[in-house]
């Protein structure tokens, strides 16, 4: 039998390992279909800190998931093998260090054939896994669900922050621009044509406003559609959320996504090449009850649900 | 003339006595046509406690209720006699003996005519609530609003808990099941299957999934038409919400209810043959601002609303 | 060129001055387009106090905001002349006194042609500055969002209280009660017919029922298309939005607006001859982590964006 | 047999009922020997507001009071009946005039035979107390613990405000100033030579930092002594204590009290012949786990052990 | 080399393995001199809840333990095996089947010769390890540091309860009452001779009252002098502190020890031949930082470093 | 006259500029005497961040301090020009650049005649700020009151880290270390002998444990006999304090000081000649009341009284 959470029937919810989902732990990813991993850093965050205990406190909230999906069916642990291999050992007191280090971690992880879901973490991280993804799979293709596009230039002239790591991602050819799609986009910019980089490139841009009132379903339906088979990553910026959904993090913009639309785009993702999936911008010192990293726990659940191979129960 | 709640033009809202809407307290029910009853209980919660604050904090915050509702015009203390008649003095060592002592307390509310809402406290409450309904009024509908079906065989081995009472309710023939909603589960799973239990047995089960995006009054409307005019038990647990909405309570899930369809469901009863109801599963503990408890003493008074016998302006 | 804001690749977004989107501030309007005025009073609030502290609070989220609107391409900062011009000096110690320190302030603002944006501030502060705005301009046009109608007669016997500005202001002639918008009224009442006074005087109310499900643009066009070019406040209390997007506030009513509706309204605001502003009852001491308060800021934005004379990128 | 607190055998401590150590309410103080009454005021503090909320949190903290004092054998309701009559209905939107209902309120209290103790509420509150007491017992004896000296000839103009009191007490000869103790001031002043004011009237100060490391009996013994049988009215300022053991007030200074110096200033009190006290300044929304209410409750306990007629066990 | 507690030069304080202070997780106590146990409960509790949680947090808390002591210089590591081996599976819907576990549970580890230092959870737990201790000690010594003496003859009518483990452990001579030592009892009682039962039993009680202003270390070296060499157990109830100390517990008493006589007293601990230890009472929900488990997660460190066997650099 | 407070008689507490103590800003230090700064940075940081917002936040607690120190009677805005000169812009994505920006701020600070009092901030800043101090004044004297020696060799292979600070500044010759004082150093090590590095150095040594329940005026009195007038620089990180009376930093120890000890140690500097002084540590998503900020603030206010040139009233 595959790997299986520890069950409330076995543990109390409030006690046990603190692993994602109480799954077993493993030290590394060999024999894994899927792996949880913490990247416990916010040294690339340019307004309130503290996604350095996003992992910590993603797992303390997964308590609450159990195996089966009681919508969708999907029983992830019937047919995957899954487990939690533990925190990148940053180096917090160097970014650019860090982001070395994130990629000699995640290259290592991807000697294996696994599907790693990262938990945040400011969004710099995601450069760095980019560039061990890119390795394996050639450009892939993106579904970046975010408030912010992420494609700065600079920040305070920095390269490396947790503003610019799509940009770089494009410069470095780590992502398929083609195959590239940013949703939930909003709020205020530098220059009010920011987004426009993005479009010019060929990434396909929706703003929070196109969404509004609406169900999520019909925009991946066509993002399904035109990604086919091809190698696809998932970075999901718990900022996407409306601040309601979502208050634990360190650069809100209102007139977000509800819960349910981030549903809809994971269930929307059933059927794609997902090789890799991360929930980023959880800061717990934001977020005291414990809320927004539940949210965070609930959407990688989902996304686990969503991998290649998972079975689903009819 | 009946009970008034004390105005906020006799007493400032932040001062004068701890009753539901600042209303006179009783020692009993005679005399009423409806009466607030606290349940202070959470050892029958399987994750985070503090419902035995539920209806402290439901109380402290209903001081903000005026007695019109302004939507529905529903005038309750024009035509009905409602009074606090306080908390149900159970034993928070022992969970057995405290629905036992909850069964007792309200036998001796039913002698009267008298229709208990009740708040909250854990889930477990509901279980001898219905048993003394049962003796009165036989096997009744019910409408079950909550994010979990709470229809386990047993936790932990046990059969009395906040994730087992309907399980229990229809094996004793406490509820009739050709008569029973249950609107809003949602979230993960024991097994894929849980809630065909329900199904099985004759509930009519809505989850979330289907209520997103639209009025939950559609749906109301044809549960009324269903119920006629048979007796009804309104059963509401504050997960049922959002977490956005309702985050003071202990097993949270995403994707729920809004407090519009919240209200709409209650106003929705609004004929129904009502013998009671109750609001359950607030944790002050985790609700620091008291805004859940908010939420929790405002569908109170929609519930208060709909009763039998309430009058309306026009 | 005109001011702005102090940008986050020049001082990081935690540091800097305390001013309202770090602008630089100013001893008066002079030479201002707009001003931003903090309103430092909660004292004639009948529930939870607090507002006092909305100004520096509201100041203290607006950090995140930069120049450009990315939905609207709004780029106030191109065209108008925009400064920080501090707090009213209100006495705390006497809300009647209080009153009327705030008109002599906004006498003086309003030598100047400028278009004051105010921060409260509990919502009495509306009728000084209504006061002066009516001296200037006559009766001027009203566009009121909020959960309650603030037309009590009396509040504990008082005229002057959070709950009857627009009461006095209609009695004293300040607003034109056919050109006066009531949007998202809501909750419980004294009677059941208390806001057929609006209604009777000529006010246009929408009860928040009547925008649920919906988005509030339609409306808008209407309004836009009745008020034309005459003179028009828009003032808006915090609390017109549901408390899951604004709990930091002291008389919450559920049921509320969204945030997607509330930058729907202020938005289709674009093209009114505004004259004045206001976003009041944040209240910080119930907004520990600062949601409340950045919504705040980012409404407040909004406004100064569909201020005349405001510069739009295509 | 007289009035019992309601014990945690009979009801969890959780719940039952909100009056102060869960005593029965009373309309009026006629038959009691003690009683407790809520002031609750926060419109005559100058800084952070939120003590209106002070004597429903105090009451209930004061649910783990339980009947007897282990060190002093204190076991008040063996022999003295006591009761809540409540709280002050005071007008929270005119602080003149809430001054007057005090008055009104307490002359009314004293007509019968009771030492009320109070429960603040603003320190604002003890110059109409003082004003009721004076017309009984002529000019009082006082001990008042404070950081502050709160003899102020004015705030922001004002004569009535939180730092005026002892001023106003003093000029209306509500207090004997040779017989007016003030103990734990600190902090900073507008002059240097602020407390000179009080020293020259004969008032004794005794500063905070004449207390750090040391005993408070010492002190307490020679105002005992010098204090013998003449009436004797007891104020303290929650916040004489260090903000490390109160946190939850409006106006902090470092360097404070000890609540182990708390109790001896007032078992020091015991043989005094008390004809009032009050506790003021706790301010819930800066206390949100009730701390500084719960020390509160157990110092307003501390005070009802000292009153003349409380039995003591041997 | 013996197990090590993971460095913060190699894994980030914020990072890594949840168990106490980063150390080696095992399955069970074989091997072990000493092991770190959770007992994650809190149905015994009579008023606030939440130390179901409190293992977890004092884990979590425990990350900024390092290895050594810098003022005694114990160097635990040097010299003993130690290993978190997880929590006691408790069934937290009845009480008095967790209190059977727990003594299964601590049976097991007791076939061991291993030192349990267990992180509660609720006071009640201590009954169930004392009759694990004395099945294998007989009656031990008791070093018991409390605001409450925990001697009730019965809690709302039940034997087993948070209030009552050392009366059934003196009934159950599970203790040796001539060297049991109760140090800190204070507050209210249900009788003022409450603390004359165990006096009367040949406990020593030392009220808090005998240990203001002063070091506890002379009452230590007496204590010590008593014990000598036979088996002792020392029961740590963090409300022993004062709320300034540890505020997040639930049921607090003024007037209490300060951290630095607790570190007193465990320090003076050493050299007894101490046979198990336990840090109760510690409620995570009411400790929004962390600050109280942290002071938690000290104290276990330092009864670690009291052990029997510690290895001290000189 | 000089630059003054704005008082609270002019502008309530609760508003006015975001300033230290509400002081005029100035944009350089040409014409001080004394001058706030503040570096928002939390990037050296080893366990919880925060500490970027710690100069807005102790600035923003900082209203409640008037100009005159009641107890030690200092008058420092009758003799000494001060205001607040803002913050010192890092780049928050890179360490060692910032210790690059802030040497180099402070390098133009000191090419005026000021002493500069900096808010903190993680420590990490006191190693720029004494590069500038000793390119002025040569190697200084240091009074360093820490709950850490900061001495590390390295932090997770850095040099550059919150930990290492005054290991740099002797290597660097920075610091005398004859004339260095560390005090109220405790808690756990990676090496049971770290201070020793310290002691052999020539550092003077003050484990917290040595001031326990005593006065730290006779150890300052040492201190200040032994540097007489050489230049010293005092170096205060909030978590010298015990968790009790600053709980809102990052890397608490338990036994620490009191704020009573903390200000004898500030008191006891008069007369020492001063060249600057630092408040480090204060990490706001921590302190979510302001308690600890409030606290920083006094502390910097006690500091500015021992300036050299502070007048005294007599």
């Amino acid at each position: 039998m595959k790997n299986q959470p520890l069950g409330g029937n076995d543990m109390p919810r409030f006690a046990g390992p603190g692993t994602m989902m109480r799954l077993p732990s493993a030290d590394n990813a060999a024999g894994l279909n899927a792996c949880f991993v913490g990247v416990p850093m916010d040294i690339g965050a340019s307004n309130r800190p503290g996604t350095r205990f996003g992992p910590k406190q993603i797992r303390a909230e997964s308590v609450m998931l159990r195996p089966y999906n009681m919508w969708t069916k999907a029983a992830p642990f019937d047919s995957i093998q899954v487990a939690d291999i533990g925190d990148v050992p940053i180096n917090t007191f160097d970014l650019k260090d860090s982001v070395k280090r994130i990629t000699g971690f995640y290259d290592d992880v991807l000697t294996h054939d696994v599907i790693p879901l990262s938990l945040g973490g400011d969004h710099t991280m995601t450069l760095p896994i980019l560039r061990s993804m890119a390795k394996k799979h050639g450009p892939v293709g993106l579904i970046h669900v975010d408030a912010h596009a992420d494609i700065n230039e600079h920040m305070f002239g920095e390269e490396i922050a947790h503003g610019t790591p799509f940009r770089r991602a494009w410069e470095e050819k780590l992502i398929n621009p083609e195959r590239t799609y940013q949703i939930g986009l909003r709020g205020t910019g530098y220059t009010a044509e920011d987004f426009d980089w993005a479009r010019d490139k060929g990434f396909s841009v929706t703003q929070a406003e196109e969404l509004w009132h609406r169900s999520a379903a019909p925009l991946m339906a066509k993002i399904k559609a035109a990604l086919g088979d091809d190698p696809v990553y998932l970075s999901f910026d718990i900022d996407a959320l409306d601040p309601a959904f979502a208050p634990g993090t360190g650069t809100q913009e209102i007139g977000g996504l509800t819960t349910i639309q981030a549903l809809e785009i994971i269930r929307g993702c059933r059927g794609l090449n997902i090789v890799g999936c991360d929930l980023v911008e959880v800061s717990p010192p934001y977020d005291p009850q414990g809320s927004t990293a539940l949210v965070a726990a609930n959407l990688l659940f989902e996304m686990l649900c969503v991998l290649p191979g998972v079975a689903y129960r009819s």
